[in-house]
């Protein structure tokens, strides 16, 4: 049995583009705030402890894809469900389910590595392993 | 051959995310306005004029992925490059490459379609057929 | 006595900055989506309702600003406090109170009117008259 | 005589709400844009470099506010006009004329700080007295 963690999701005005549905580009940032939360609810450090105890400094996505399978618009509530569908040594999946009631609104797939910094330089970093320990409260 | 546009982009401190690199939704972003510039290049009317001409209100994506190559940061100017890669009944295809000099940076493949409302009902918004002038245009 | 209406915020990864802090920017779309739910919760119609019924196509900010009290940055939760401090003819103020706990972060204050399409064009919109049902809806 | 700084500003689709305009909040991230584009064309480091030299992350906003004059919509090209108006000892005045064209759309007013972090710890930031080696620079 795999973990899954989900919340609520309100889409506001400001998330909608002129043709009144919410802009596609933002169910990319609820499915990254959905993997940031399940970490966090899966008792991971946050990103500013983990620089100090692993060096990590977050978990940057190698691909993204989504399938958006019906629009949704301000004032509704959604619930975003996710859960991680493979480990692999220096990677992982992440599958976010966004649902309105029952309507499936759209499917997220992630695929993210935890990256360290080379010389606090932003522009070389790199991944490292999964800490078998973070792989292991995930579970 | 293809038609192909492409522009710059300046990555700025508020794309950025507190690991120092462009939040990844922010690509989806930049493509979204990559298509809708290939577009208006090409001599489609804007969303506005095309609701009154053809009913259609937009290009809502039915699917999107990416590729993140290389993180960029604040600072960098960068090239997006797009060609219309496919053209079926109801959709098309857009690829986005961003580059950073020679640099790979992010490729982006979006599946999109004409879209029109039924009945101002944003909740119900449908795939139209490829208005054939505008197919040509884009050739 | 005034309403208020309240609710939670949880700030995101993807709201904060390089600084760690939550992009100053965000507040304000923050603040109108706390505008947006203080009017639902009041009883008014959605925006695309409202066009049907009163030509009212929603609320766009004639000014705004904020106070930056102390940073806030993501897992942190948020409360949001807003109410009505006056009513013009053709404008109205909010005032938003942002706290974490007892912390407060930020101050924000908006004065918006009531907008009407011209022509259905984009660039001509204007303020109407508050109708006098709503104003009462909000009190 | 002030140092100005301006740059062009193309409104894209995603940058507009469902009522077809430019969502406010935008205009606090252009102008964010423009303050740091300002520094980078005085010459002052980016915040990576001055963190190492100056122990400064950034430039936080103590407060912001806007007029909004007239309203834009996608495939407008603004112009952003920014210059410094006052100096204090530990903080600054930022001010960002938009325009499209002749026609003024925003003006915006940023009060600032150059911020250290007390720590590495994101909820302690605080202001230090303004380096002036980059207040010459701004001249």
């Amino acid at each position: 049995m795999t973990r899954s963690n989900s919340f609520e999701l309100h889409v506001e005005f400001g998330d909608c583009d002129p043709a009144q549905i919410a802009y596609f580009p933002n169910f990319f940032r609820w499915a990254d705030a959905a993997s940031r939360r399940f970490f966090e609810k899966s008792g991971l450090p946050n990103w500013r402890d983990a620089k100090q105890s692993h060096g990590i400094i977050g978990t940057p996505c190698v691909s993204a894809q989504a399938r958006f399978i019906a629009p949704a618009t301000y004032g509704d509530v959604l619930q975003i469900e996710s859960h991680i569908t493979e480990w692999r040594e220096k990677s992982f999946v992440f599958q976010h389910m966004i649902r309105r009631g029952r309507q499936e609104i759209a499917e997220i797939k992630e695929v993210r590595v935890f990256a360290s910094e080379t010389q606090d330089n932003a522009k070389k970093i790199r991944a490292v392993s999964v800490p078998p320990e973070w792989r292991a409260l995930c579970k």
